[in-house]
């Protein structure tokens, strides 16, 4: 025995993303990074605002003695005001500083809050495709990862969730705008989705939480409106980030935030300021704490996505691929020319495309586009998609 | 059931401790701060080498695109790198940037490598007293922690560790100079811990690892060296972050680092790799890798805090407070003068002096001072020393 058997497991079972990435880096050595188009993986391209390096340069500048040095585990006080006071806007819900706690990204808010729910044999459900990392989030903490399909276009299925909710079900986990295949929910499912919780909590005597994963959730094109989650249901918990919305995923910056109406608000805020320490997050970083407490609605310029995604769909409509246009994130889910969706990515790996299975995200027979790349990348690329397409037509 | 039972449980237990601090708050809005001497948090009060505020400027200024995006879950290799060169240099051992991966401080680090390791129902065992939060680092991955008592003086006791080594264990994890007790563990103790654990190991047909937390390897007095501890065991991992020695807590910085010569090197790399991304972490925070990859060997004024010790020590050994000097951190550890160490952290609290009770250290009969205050707040405190322990004459 040497390390943990289940960490053994998820290594061996990761190895072959891991060659996909080794393969990957290959092709660019081989050919240079110019000429390899890498959709794989969703690290944001766009520069911060300007107003972000306003503010860290402001930030550092005006650091005092102890400005380095811990803080509550929950965060700066007046930073968790500052995003309380944006997300009672956006929610429509009475936050206060007392229901935010900062975090160390939207996968630090998403391992607190379910270290906080789960006990051993809990179950998490999660419509599908998903986001990988969610299955290792529920098994860190004793619990259970249960997908349960989505419909055709990728939109909530409150009969399959309604018969896969049973009575180990300790939580549903949504993200909307969803990673991989960019659809939004609209308010009806979100309020529909909160009253099947609310009746089957009843049914089965337990409380059934809401976790929304939201950190695209600035990212949306054409006018849509992500729905506000705390008005949909009361027993919700939003984990969320800055990493996304002003590109800045490599300083772990984000927040969970709980329902004000919770049934049990005062055990969650007093659980997942425990849970924050002794998982070893103790807090989040504390100067980029104070720099996103003054950077409350901001974005990068959402546009330039939206124009990526339009040059890669119309491309790819043109040339026959089939996929639901994306109402935001920075990802395109196209199906799969031919069932296996490994095969079809090996065939993009030899056009020098690089994209993530689907199989990878619970959704079989689909392909990941990261289309936060420049705009030169999505248009190079296009003879490789269409001589990979020609074979099976 | 509403949260966790395991953290409803957790949180019930430490009530005792928030009570404390809620009555510390209660005491300082009442007679104001300054007249209330608090010494209940290990927070640096001593402010970061000044070569931190200009590098932290510099690496500020010098943000190009992506320097705050996504990185290899493991750090920059160029910062991983810096921190190899000087390690290899401090622990006399041949590391390379292949062996240091930078995490969330030391309590990301210990994470890390205890997801690593423990299968469910191994045991980590730790000498007593230690820090309380191991308990919670083990249990979080399935593993148990069990205490080990330490000589009068504090110091490794090599028989008892020897037959508290039983089949499920799978790690010891010593921290060094230690928190609560401030000592240091000599060259000969480390290397006969190595050959013990090598010895048990075979007995055992298991690795047992060591794992060294090792915040405080550079606050040391009066010319105390910390010995490797690469060169005294070959399995074994350092955990450890630049929270104390550049007073940075805040940040969440450290790293772990692998002993170049572990028989199980690759595999322990690829899990701490992986547990880094599965528990949230994902990566240490961008900014401050750069700026700490400049500050290898850098530290606070130590000397500081070797006079903040000695004015506490004389003070308190004057009195009739009997002690081990600390050889290192920030942290005293007396006799209470009564076997019951909450009841004496109680009667200090009436005379508005805030220490943490031994036991919630595993060393009842204890209290402990964390003297990194300004030299006022401990001079001032003496008369309120003087008067609790004259109550026990």
């Amino acid at each position: 025995m040497t390390i943990s058997k289940r960490i053994e497991d998820i290594i061996s079972r990761a190895s072959f993303i891991r060659k996909m990435f080794e393969e990957g880096a290959q092709l660019k050595a081989q050919y240079g990074a110019e000429n390899v188009y890498d959709f794989s993986l969703g690290n944001p391209n766009l520069p911060p605002p300007e107003k972000f390096n306003e503010l860290l340069r402001d930030t550092v500048d005006s650091c005092g003695l102890g400005d380095h040095c811990y803080m509550p585990n929950t965060g700066y006080p007046m930073v968790c005001g500052s995003v309380a006071e944006y997300l009672a806007e956006e929610q429509q819900a009475p936050v206060t500083n007392k229901e935010v706690m900062m975090t160390c990204g939207a996968s630090g808010a998403l391992n607190v809050a379910l270290k906080t729910i789960l006990d051993p044999g809990d179950e998490v459900l999660t419509p599908a495709p998903c986001f990988v990392e969610y299955k290792f989030y529920a098994d860190n903490h004793g619990g259970t990862l249960k997908t349960v399909a989505t419909k055709p276009d990728f939109q909530l299925d409150l009969e399959a969730l309604s018969e896969a909710i049973n009575p180990k079900t300790k939580a549903v986990l949504i993200n909307s705008p969803n990673n991989p295949t960019g659809q939004v929910y609209p308010e009806d499912d979100l309020v529909a989705l909160g009253e099947l919780l609310e009746k089957k909590g009843k049914e089965f005597k337990r409380t059934i939480y809401l976790i929304s994963d939201e950190p695209y959730r600035k990212i949306v094109f054409d006018g849509v409106r992500v729905p506000s989650i705390f008005t949909s249901y009361k027993n919700s918990i939003i984990g969320t980030s800055y990493s996304k919305d002003i590109s800045i995923p490599g300083e772990r910056i984000g927040f969970v935030a709980v329902n004000p109406e919770a049934s049990y608000k005062n055990d969650l805020i007093a659980g997942i300021t425990v849970a924050n320490r002794i998982l070893g997050f103790v807090n989040a970083p504390a100067l980029m704490q104070r720099v996103v407490a003054c950077m409350q609605g901001m974005s990068v310029e959402i546009s330039e996505y939206a124009r990526k995604r339009d040059i890669l769909c119309d491309g790819l409509a043109g040339m026959g691929y089939k996929f639901i246009k994306p109402a935001g994130t920075f990802y395109l889910f196209p199906r799969s020319p031919i069932p296996d969706d490994v095969e079809f990515a090996n065939v993009l790996k030899d056009e020098r495309v690089l994209v993530v299975p689907g199989s990878g995200f619970d959704g079989p027979g689909h392909f990941r586009i990261a289309f936060c790349v420049d705009d030169e990348v999505i248009k190079n690329s296009m003879p490789s998609f269409q001589k990979a397409i020609e074979k099976y037509k």
